[in-house]
């Protein structure tokens, strides 16, 4: 069961942090960008090749005290097929160094097309008589807005795979309550998402009692997230929103129960501290060496306010 | 404005018809993947070699009497890198034969993330002093799960690039309503969510009232889809679930006001027309045949129902 992985691991580096592999072009250092412009031109494959590499830097600084890596697939999109390839490479060369890895894909739609989603994200595809992997994931994020028929096409892959799925259930931008909170019968959108979520993963239950089907629960809403923590005793929490978003550790500390029962993401704050005084490395060339020192004090930061 | 040219070819054409691009691997005729396989063996790339291959007889057969595409993004990302890059060149294509590409992809993140897939989708990235488009689209879809923040970071790509957007309100699926029809205060989401549409295209109407922000509105729900016409009025449908879903021109046509308002989707019922009896083809070479015999069939299907 994919979920008792990433709790193991969780618990054996004593760090529930995900690191979001988010890279923008203004993060790459210099040195690393030169080197393609000079090869390949101003090119969406420079840039690719550049994305990737400054990946790789960092994964190899965190690899021994990180369990999970999020990389978010937008920033990858962005650079169009280039960008994609850098994606996928990345997403390899996190699971070769012993991470497991959260595709933030956020896809939705009906049954068929959720079918094609699965195959290429957590599932197979058979050609011929033999079997191909698209991408590279250990969970996948997922929109239920579509419904049950949306979600469930997923369950099989993450039986036959040993693969896991972190379905939105109260995001963590400012506009996330426009439709997510709006009450029902005294209950709101992502407490209905959140009881789908509960049974969704009914099947998928590890030995910790959480199940392989996870929520992202924005660390920027405490209280709805204490909420949820109750509400789903079954269910860990993917928690975005903790540093340049604003959520505290203080706040976020709702999220665990004994200590176990969700991971929180951290991108900006992780891949960019370089770019901060206060972690900013004399060779340019050290520069994931910052990544580092950000983690391991984020580390410290949660354990400080997580209670076990 | 995109959406003045989609319904300028709309009314050229007398044809509201948009041919939803999903292919998979058994609708494509021997002679197209026994050539790549013997190539490539039985890989991705044969695959999405093929698949690019069958979108392109289809695409040529289907471009004089349809104003549209709609290539479903998932069908691709199945195989992975190359079954994205079968997308990419689809979509190219497709644009160079003069029809407006609506990219199936369903995105949906929150504001700065949505800003990477505007880039990638409907916008451009810069890299040194030269830009980039990631993906050939004219439109393409949403989730609005995420609220206001996650949809208006791409309003502005639609101003600068004349570009389009397409916003689930009520999918054509039958869980669709486990949150969709949700009631409050009298009003369901999918209504809430039809008047946050209304207001983000605002800014974006065209010389026939329709702004180029669009809102799925699926077939297969007629009632809802009637309501929705009236209180959405600036709002242009794209319409699932015609044919394979059950969906009948009778019922949607509740979709159209004065003949226009509205495009309706068909996948397998055109792009896999070959392997139905009424429509195949003694040669296998003439299958995209089929594809343009099930369109003009299903322009007289909608024409017969729709009031100008």
């Amino acid at each position: 069961m994919i979920i008792d992985k990433l709790i193991d691991r969780i618990n054996e580096l004593e760090n529930p942090t995900v690191v979001g592999l988010d890279p923008r072009l203004e993060y790459v250092p210099s040195f690393i960008t030169d080197k393609y412009y000079a090869k390949y031109g101003y090119t969406p494959k420079a840039v690719g090749k550049s994305l990737y590499k400054f990946n790789k830097y960092i994964i190899d600084e965190i690899c021994d005290i990180v369990p999970a890596v999020k990389p978010q697939i937008a920033m990858y999109e962005r650079y169009g097929i280039e960008g994609l390839k850098a994606y996928d490479k990345t997403c390899k060369y996190a699971a070769k160094k012993g991470l497991i890895v959260i595709g933030d894909i956020k896809r939705s739609d009906i049954a068929s097309t959720a079918a094609a989603y699965c195959d290429g994200h957590i599932g197979k595809v058979k050609i011929g008589e033999c079997e191909y992997s698209g991408f590279t994931h250990d969970f996948i994020t997922l929109n239920p807005y579509l419904g049950s028929d949306s979600i469930t096409p997923y369950l099989d892959a993450c039986k036959n795979y040993e693969k896991g799925l972190v379905v939105l259930a109260k995001t963590s931008n400012p506009n996330s309550g426009e439709i997510q909170d709006l009450l029902v019968d005294g209950k709101t959108i992502y407490e209905t998402v959140g009881s789908l979520i509960e049974k969704w993963g009914e099947e998928l239950r590890g030995k910790y009692g959480y199940s392989s089907v996870g929520a992202v629960v924005g660390a920027t809403h405490p209280e709805q997230a204490k909420k949820l923590r109750e509400q789903m005793p079954h269910t860990f929490f993917l928690v975005p929103g903790y540093g340049a978003q604003g959520g505290k550790a203080e706040d976020l500390a709702v999220c665990f129960k004994d200590g176990i029962g969700a991971i929180v993401n951290s991108s900006r704050g992780i891949i960019a501290a370089h770019l901060k005084d206060e972690y900013r490395q004399s060779r340019e060339e050290d520069f994931a060496k910052a990544s580092r020192a950000a983690a391991l004090a984020m580390k410290e930061d949660l354990r400080r306010c997580i209670e076990r």
